[in-house]
């Protein structure tokens, strides 16, 4: 089978033209969003929905954060990832299982129908986790396309995923909120060097393959700029499976948090990976034949208790 | 003699209460700024003055800080800091005397009649420096009052001293730009743990001794804020030596580059550490009987050829 997104092969990065369209669905009355958003996320790769959950939702679905992180023990071990040389909790992954808030807010409607549109097709749930930056010493991300990594890694055949961050403190300036290029996602860069074995169980702190090279990161800086979207609880920033993404560090008390979920179509389900020996374990990529996500209506705290 | 802003000697942190006017000077018609800019630099502990250089002057200074970087072998070994876990050059110190165009800018009326207005008194340097922080892999700067390690390491008496931070790249929300407490400069909060012999080798890279707590940061940035001034190259920051700042990492391609200035009034010249055995070395604060500046009007591309 040929590769159409190769990556970690070549001795020198390249640009490669995207194959695949970025908004699937044909907008129709109907659709979830306006004309105008739509052409903003085809054009810029991220999209922004504010005010869309009440205060008593995102009440809710803080209270829920509070559970996940205060008590570790209740979860999969394999599930919790910490800072680089500190216990503290950075990421703690598959939330839509391990929680039903979250369970419940993957499903909601105003963003699974949202993903529905932009993927043309039913979706499921790749992947979900929890993101904590702590105040004082919250590190970096660096730049990545996430794409380049479930492609290579995972085996997501096509670009037909996008990521939802769903606020849950304020985002600002200056707490290492998430920095895109937009329009970034319109081009696929290749990354240099091979995929080492079990390369999760560092990738996930601080990822040495899979990185984009810097020359290649200052042109596309330079010709598009940097956004760092900020909000209040609640804000919903939806970005495209190949948007180069990365967010700095946080040395303010402000520490930051969200709720991160990746919708995928479910005719992009995952095949073997097209870059590494064995596949990353469950709870980063769902694999298998995927279930579509059955879309739940009504307020988040209608049917659950957090 | 009573130390009337003691540090690093009791086993809890305090805020106390500055002992001395944040403005010196009797605002007149003849002032170098507005009764308005005065009046925020005492409220809020910093100030911004744009579009005072030329684009030729900007140039100049830039032309400087591109050959103060490049060649490091022409400068003193031991005012060259490097960044932690690498050799990249994160300061050069001492640049108003290993660079005429350096010394040119420090003498400059545009910012040493501002200093002797604000300090109500001559000036002369005491310190000074490059800050580079480079793209990628910039490193963050953590929280600190620069007064409280000038008096307890260096032996600065009073809070008379100002900065001034000159943008030689431009500063954006996303480069790791400084980070201010507007109004933290009203309190002296103590810090707690003595201070070890040549604690500068590291703390120029990483301070250790003299960081304030967590607490007391959440409570001042709860209470005031956090404010991240940007601006184009040549745009200058001034800031009170008492007023709480850091800065983040910088992941993204733009490099950050600051001629850094302290003024320092005459009559508040150093007398022996307040907290320390032995003072810090020479490159890093002027000591002896200081000679007041001699301020230079005109043009910096004047005079002297960068």
């Amino acid at each position: 089978m040929t590769d159409i997104y190769p990556s970690r092969r070549a001795a020198e990065p390249e640009m490669r033209p995207r194959q695949d369209p970025v908004v699937h669905g044909e907008w129709n009355n109907d659709a979830p969003i306006s004309p105008a958003q739509a052409a903003q996320f085809d054009r810029d790769g991220y999209m922004i929905l504010e005010d869309i959950f009440s205060d008593e939702e995102v009440a809710f679905l803080q209270r829920a954060t509070g559970k996940l992180l205060a008590d570790p023990a209740a979860l999969d071990d394999e599930t919790i990832v910490t800072e680089p040389q500190s216990n503290e909790v950075r990421s703690i992954f598959e939330i839509h299982r391990q929680n039903h808030c979250m369970a419940r807010l993957a499903a909601d409607a105003r963003l699974a129908d949202v993903a529905r549109f932009l993927l043309g097709d039913e979706v499921y749930i790749h992947q979900s986790r929890l993101n904590y930056k702590p105040g004082f010493k919250g590190k970096e991300f660096y730049w990545h396309s996430d794409f380049e990594t479930w492609h290579v890694e995972d085996g997501m055949p096509r670009m037909r995923a996008l990521s939802m961050s769903i606020l849950l403190a304020e985002n600002t300036p200056h707490n290492g909120p998430l920095m895109v290029i937009p329009g970034s996602h319109h081009i696929y860069l290749t990354c240099v060097g091979e995929t080492p074995d079990d390369h999760y169980l560092s990738s996930l702190k601080k990822q040495e393959y899979g990185v984009p090279d810097e020359d290649s990161l200052a042109e596309l800086a330079h010709r598009h700029g940097i956004v760092a979207p900020t909000g209040k609880p609640g804000t919903v920033i939806l970005f495209d499976c190949n948007l180069m993404h990365g967010s700095n560090c946080n040395i303010t008390p402000f520490p930051r948090a969200n709720a991160f979920l990746v919708y995928n179509a479910v005719s992009n389900w995952l095949e073997e990976p097209f870059g590494a020996r064995k596949p990353r374990p469950w709870f980063l990529a769902h694999r298998g034949d995927p279930e579509p996500l059955t879309v739940e209506h009504g307020s988040l705290t209608g049917t659950v208790s957090a």
